[in-house]
């Protein structure tokens, strides 16, 4: 593994030919069947970051959108501007609560904890807008199994990411996020360290995680195939990780 | 260059042997210095990433804080906190309008528009803690002077982003993102474009210059005498485009 703070050279690799997820597939096995047909090497000091969506698909986190029985604030909301009633109430109903509505958009708190839009309900890339996908209940527990299963089959441990692409505050567009994790610490802490100046850092707390799902998020386009990707190269904290505490606690928020 | 949407494989390289940018110094002549010597060579497609304190270095935007007279509110604040005092006075000033303040930290919409932390003045990575650099006077009009620069020098015009690693809401750490940008679009816009699956995109638009940026981010650490990279294999949209159009503007933004 490439020593820490050394500048090295990083290589995002997308993953192909993992084929489509349905309900109930192995996620880890779809990559371990995608890596083998594109004959690449999972090594040693590698990343997997994995789009959210096919987490969701297996863990069959679905919902039959026309089963779904908007309530008449949804559907009166979603009337008013034009987007899906159903879609509206599960965004609700997946909420712990509303952070902002208005003009159509709606911000969430989800039950993990995560501020984003819609709760992260979604019928994008799904099958083409009969059902909408959910967030992984667990996403952390998804990404451990998903490292473990990859280590049994792979005989390599390499720290797991899970990602979905949020909107943020005072930017427009959307990035990747890490919504799961294992394996890595999210953070690159910086705190109390010296620069070459001899300078005394203080408020450097770097989220590589979610700098890595950028990255990944970059390599694997919403209209490509790939949901999976190998970042190689970079000198991550090993340990353990999780994506939760990349959630700033509702107290210490200022924008909540 | 690569096809759009194709997923490729993409590779950043931290560009070394720039030497300390002083006042008055060309960040593209740095750079090109930096490449000669490490034989790497500047290719159609590449996109360059850029500290942005180099180039408020290179342009002077320093402040020595012994000269600073921080007003009474500011040293106010900063006993409270523990804050140096010309810092806290210097972010007021660089301030357009303070967005949050509390418990010590103070959120402003700096001059550019940008929301981010004490206005994104810095005193790590300069001299030891004398000087604070300040952020370049318009990112914008850098990225282009930078690029066009580069490609006097080198024949090859490529994309040119300038960098910040700046604190979001809702989440804990910082992530870089462009505040300075030439050469490229910095959305890749999914907007009424279909998915594998037929459905119709929506709220689909990628702030992509931002994962650049965290690309960048990952392979220039704050500790490492790298200020700045290539990114190789990104099929960006090219075209004009500046970092100024991710700001959200303030009417549009649900968190201002």
């Amino acid at each position: 593994m490439p020593r820490r703070d050394q500048a090295t050279e990083l290589r995002v690799i997308p993953i192909r030919g993992m084929g489509e997820i349905f309900a109930g597939d192995s996620v880890a096995e779809a990559i371990v069947t995608g890596l083998r047909r594109q004959r690449l090497n999972l090594q040693r000091g590698d990343i997997l970051a994995i789009k959210h969506k096919i987490v969701s698909k297996a863990e069959a986190q679905m919902v039959v959108l026309e089963r779904v029985q908007p309530s008449p604030a949804a559907k009166r909301w979603a009337a008013r501007y034009g987007l899906d009633a159903p879609v509206v109430h599960l965004a609700e109903q997946q909420a712990r609560r509303v952070v902002r509505r208005k003009r159509g958009v709606i911000i969430t708190e989800t039950r993990h904890g995560l501020v984003c839009a819609n709760s992260g309900v979604d019928v994008s890339n799904v099958d083409g807008g009969r059902c909408a996908v959910l967030l992984p209940a667990d996403p952390d527990r998804s990404a451990r199994e998903i490292q473990k299963t990859i280590a049994k089959k792979l005989r390599v441990s390499v720290p797991v990411l899970i990602t979905d692409s949020f909107g943020r505050a005072w930017r427009e567009g959307l990035t990747e996020v890490a919504i799961g994790l294992a394996g890595m610490k999210p953070f690159r802490d910086y705190r109390g360290r010296r620069d070459a100046y001899g300078y005394r850092l203080r408020a450097s707390l770097e989220a590589v995680a979610d700098e890595l799902a950028c990255m990944a998020g970059l390599a694997c386009g919403k209209l490509s195939q790939s949901a999976a990707c190998i970042v190689r190269g970079f000198p991550y904290g090993s340990g353990r990780g999780n994506a939760r505490s990349l959630i700033r606690p509702k107290e210490r928020d200022l924008f909540r």
